[in-house]
């Protein structure tokens, strides 16, 4: 049976990504969303998957991020049990 | 100097990923919108760069296509000139 990843847990592995590359850049959430269109309050609430994001905001965050948006969606979507 | 993609090449690159897949599953819009929550015409019009697609709906086109999302992210997204 292939358990597929929920709406949300789908949002929250994407924002764990999100928040992976810019820890790893050392950014705060104000210093990513200056390098990019994209409010800090909205940054932390994508971390969170709190949002349904739009690709326009994917796109901007691998630009902040510095990083290929595939990036982003670098994880495992269903659990084979 | 870095030409960074702008929104609208981005999503028509996004879409026509989406297109690729669809067409080897040998599905239509109609088809493809059965096998997931995506309405047929929002699928033509993804398909051309037209809609600025929310997370949820990329999830559901990966779903409807049996891929990764990853897969639909899998273009250049700058050009080294």
């Amino acid at each position: 049976m292939v358990i597929a990843m929920d709406r949300i847990e789908f949002r929250i592995a994407f924002g764990k990504r999100v928040e992976k590359f810019r820890k790893k850049l050392g950014l705060s959430y104000r210093e990513l969303a200056q390098k990019c269109d994209v409010d800090h309050s909205n940054i932390s609430k994508i971390e969170k998957g709190e949002v349904d994001l739009r690709i326009s905001t994917i796109q901007e965050l691998a630009r902040g991020l510095e990083i290929h948006p595939q990036e982003l969606f670098n994880f495992k979507i269903d659990e084979k049990s």
